[in-house]
């Protein structure tokens, strides 16, 4: 795969793939996790592929790092202390600092040098990583966040693929210590696949939610560069309901330029078709 | 483009590929309009190609013909005549069949030969096109609807992209023709295309329809086959609003058993992400 000069080669399936022609190649390192790319396409702007997999674009990013987090930062009634676990690219965690109310922040990344890619040749997406309220830490976040207790408000799950370094994000043990992470009142959020390609995938990580978070929602997104165009991102909370709660007086405050997320949209991306609500219907709340 | 046996190139720019694997090639031949193919796929199950451009797979064909239907079948306050025009497929004329309260509908595609494919090698998207209630006309539906009168509760504009025969279907001409056609009370809904890759095209089309309707809205679904996977579809109204006028109660009572189409689902398809709607703000009503 990805053997021609002048194109990437994004697989969908072994049977699937989006080729996108590439206008430069810019930074391509081993790091001792996975492999991270770096080069500008013409429909996608620059991307950053880990393991050749597709996984920030400057051209959709926002709409990825927009619901990843606003959805929860806005049921939430006052978040204060938030963790992004992986993202090292940064994007979450500059959606994540937007809010005033956050007084401090943990980013836990595992790969030092995709943070270092970020910052280098992605700089509208890593652009708060210097922010006073953060602190970085480059460590197993799974290891990390077994180790912490009642602190968090808010935890946004950033992780690749199940195949790859993210592979113990997508276990019980995994969401069981979150939960413990976060305080009375926190919710989790994480990236949860494609529900129409990898309906296998999707449905394993809500069972392991589902064994440490009674209630459990499915949103939706539309993400052009990923698989089939549609993410799903699960809602895990400690109390805030989604719809019941959204803060619309704190959103109607904020005057964040957002390009995806709104309080139309808040209410519009929980609302699932019937063949995917049916599908996961035993592993939602 | 589509020289290799065993994989079908969909453009989606010159620059961006969705490469499907072909299991069985079933049928090509080029009719006096456009070359039609009909092939399988591991991921989409089977295709009907136009132009090689993917118009209809088995796999997600029902998010489109749902999409491009339901939304004003349950918009209207008791739609009984409905046209569909280009859809030689068959799988809009599916859905408005569903509908009882239609009693005679119109059908009007240039091309017969896409209707003796989809009857050949589509029989679950073309199956209802032996409905006594349904009339099919080849001929061209420009000419067709020019020459109508306040005859049509409904019209579904299933075209293909403006470069192949559908040109004529993104013309202020038509759209002016349509609204006469229609009823007071009528709607017209049009797939318009993809926002992301091609919001020049989107654009065009929606100034052409607002030279004849006072109110146009644009919503969405999500179509993994199609470019970026995000869809857009156009709702042109001669009175009925589809927020406020929408018909909980024949809903309710519908027994319509749909994989993507739902009360939900149709109040949160028009929900437009705030830079989809900045950008097409002055085209809509």
């Amino acid at each position: 795969m990805n053997d021609s000069p002048n194109w990437f080669d994004a697989y969908f399936s072994p049977t699937a793939v989006l080729r996108l022609q590439v206008t430069r190649r810019l930074f391509e390192v081993s790091s001792p996790f996975q492999k991270i790319s770096v080069f500008d396409t013409c429909d996608f702007g620059r991307v950053l592929a880990l393991d050749d997999i597709i996984n920030v674009t400057e051209r959709d990013e926002y709409i990825y790092h927009e619901m990843l987090t606003h959805p929860a930062l806005f049921t939430h009634a006052g978040p204060e202390r938030a963790c992004v676990i992986g993202g090292g690219d940064g994007g979450a965690m500059r959606e994540i600092l937007r809010h005033g109310c956050i007084g401090s922040a943990v980013l836990v990344d595992i790969d030092r040098m995709v943070v270092d890619a970020s910052r280098t040749y992605l700089p509208a997406v890593s652009c708060a990583l210097d922010d006073p309220r953060l602190e970085i830490r480059y460590e197993d976040a799974a290891a990390y966040i077994a180790g912490r207790q009642d602190e968090f408000d808010f935890i946004a799950v950033d992780s690749t693929d199940p195949a790859g370094p993210g592979e113990r994000l997508f276990t019980p043990e995994f969401y069981r210590n979150c939960r413990v992470a976060l305080r009375t009142g926190g919710i989790l959020t994480a990236q949860s696949e494609s529900p129409f390609f990898d309906p296998g995938i999707v449905e394993n990580l809500y069972a392991s939610a589902r064994t440490a978070f009674e209630h459990v929602w499915m949103y939706t997104a539309i993400m052009p560069s990923y698989v089939s165009g549609l993410w799903s991102f699960m809602f895990c909370s400690r109390g805030p309901d989604p719809l019941r709660d959204f803060q619309q007086q704190r959103f109607a405050e904020s005057v964040f330029d957002l390009g995806y997320y709104s309080a139309d949209m808040h209410r519009a991306c929980f609302a699932l078709p019937p063949r995917i609500q049916q599908r996961f219907a035993h592993v939602l709340s």
